[in-house]
């Protein structure tokens, strides 16, 4: 794959060596059955496609390029064969995509499908960029439409069925690898996150990181084609990335073959309940509330 | 802690620098509840503290000096708070022992209590010590007592209350660090692992990965007072070392403070069905079944 596995399942532990000058990444994410996915709902191709993304999806946001993942499964006794095969072609099919290595992992029993996936990245040392970064009179940008995931999820929920095709960015997301690396070799962006929670957490903990404000222009936000912009807004599982750049910084209008639009501005941080402010088609300046997609859901 | 998390929670991945030369290792292990533990059984400190050191003895078993370590934890939504804390306060306190960051993790809400543990560990480039070195006529050596931590488990299957002190090492077993980074230090093995499964699971780990054969001597092994010899076999969670040494190499009779027992010899390997043979009381040869404690608990 990448070379930088030098052991990997068979021994006690994998043997990773990223390249010289460069330091690791690594992010975690626990996927469980009807918290996260519903078998009803979501092909075993897709559930592994997805908590694979979710992973990706953090090395992205980190400007990284992704080296090795490993998956921790814990399985129902009277799970079919045919979901796991399922599962893992789904994963794997993401993984070879992107030259990532599946090195370890661990199988158990339990009551429901828990799928904990890893991933380690790579970075040139000290080029990660962070969630801190943002500073006053730095330009917002998003990539791709927003809000299309949650779209999806909000007929699931209303009992419409829907079918789980690879272009769906609810069941395939597809994690923007490729812009991350672009932006942190141009050295474009002083902050990034992706989008996971939805902007309306995510924008938040890059201004508390930062320890900055942020105010939004309610009509340039991306909407996917099956959202508004209240999905888009507090829809989460997009996996867009969100990052904020120099005033006089010139940013292509797409990256790596995707869309990227500039949507509002970091200020100085004023108090904690401002955090976030949006501009709406009326002219008015509001408070925007903090919502996750659980908000839609009652899921966490 | 130990200076490798250049950030740690707080950002969409955690950076690690291992020191210059070194090359990275990376383990995970999945704790179920029922599977790998009952809370009526053990205390919440004591699942945490369980759940690190599977990890940290996997480094140890490379010779690795153990750097950070992530937690992804499902939580059934009824659980005490107070059992959070107890299994933090366990898995924290075993994690400053050995100045190992918790740099990440993940929560999540599940119908049993889940932690997946990953530890990360660094080790000089080419000198982890792996399954897979194993040579005809090297020695085979453990650390310790074994067979304790079986022995416990078939006194709680009894029905037995046994009170869970801190000495045990079915509730708070000791990762062999200390005597993985002599042993790797001093070149002293051709071929190491941790018995989590019981010798007769973890030396065919090496026997296939070396593709070697071995013959232990039955009463050369270390037996745990609580134990007999078929748990010292067969009994896992020992989580003592098993390494193997060229014939001329001295060993000394403890490392670290630890025991460490030579219990036979590794040759050329026949046939996979003979691939460890014991030599018993009565002068008799006979074939090692493989057994792991599964064959004691009816768990996996």
């Amino acid at each position: 794959m990448n070379g930088a596995v030098k052991t990997g399942i068979g021994d006690d532990c994998a043997i990773l060596r990223p390249k010289s000058g460069f330091e690791l990444l690594v992010t975690t994410d626990l996927c469980v059955e009807n918290v996260h996915f519903r078998r009803a709902w979501h092909p075993a191709a897709a559930v592994g496609h997805r908590c694979l993304a979710r992973g990706l999806s953090d090395i992205a946001a980190m400007g990284g390029e992704p080296l090795a993942c490993f998956l921790s499964l814990g399985l129902p006794a009277d799970l079919p064969q045919a979901w796991v095969n399922g599962f893992l072609r789904g994963l794997l099919a993401l993984a070879q995509r992107y030259r990532v290595q599946l090195a370890g992992g661990d199988v158990s029993s339990a009551p429901q499908i828990t799928a904990d996936i890893v991933v380690t990245g790579q970075v040139p040392i000290g080029t990660a960029i962070l969630r801190s970064g943002a500073s006053p009179g730095d330009r917002i940008y998003v990539t791709g439409a927003l809000g299309g995931s949650a779209g999806t999820l909000k007929h699931l929920l209303a009992g419409n069925a829907i079918k789980p095709t690879k272009s769906s960015p609810h069941f395939y997301p597809i994690p923007r690898l490729e812009v991350g690396d672009f932006i942190r070799k141009h050295r474009l962006a002083n902050a990034m996150i992706d989008i996971s929670d939805g902007i309306s957490v995510d924008l938040r903990h890059i201004c508390e990181e930062s320890g900055m404000s942020a105010i939004l222009v309610s009509n340039k936000v991306p909407i996917a084609k099956n959202a508004d912009l209240e999905l888009a807004l507090h829809g989460g599982e997009d996996y867009e990335l969100l990052f904020t750049v120099p005033k006089r910084t010139k940013v292509p209008a797409r990256i790596a073959g995707v869309t990227v639009t500039e949507i509002g501005e970091i200020g100085y941080r004023q108090d904690y309940s401002s955090a976030i402010q949006i501009l709406g088609d009326n002219g008015k300046v509001t408070s925007l509330p903090q919502r996750g997609w659980e908000h839609f859901t009652g899921q966490r």
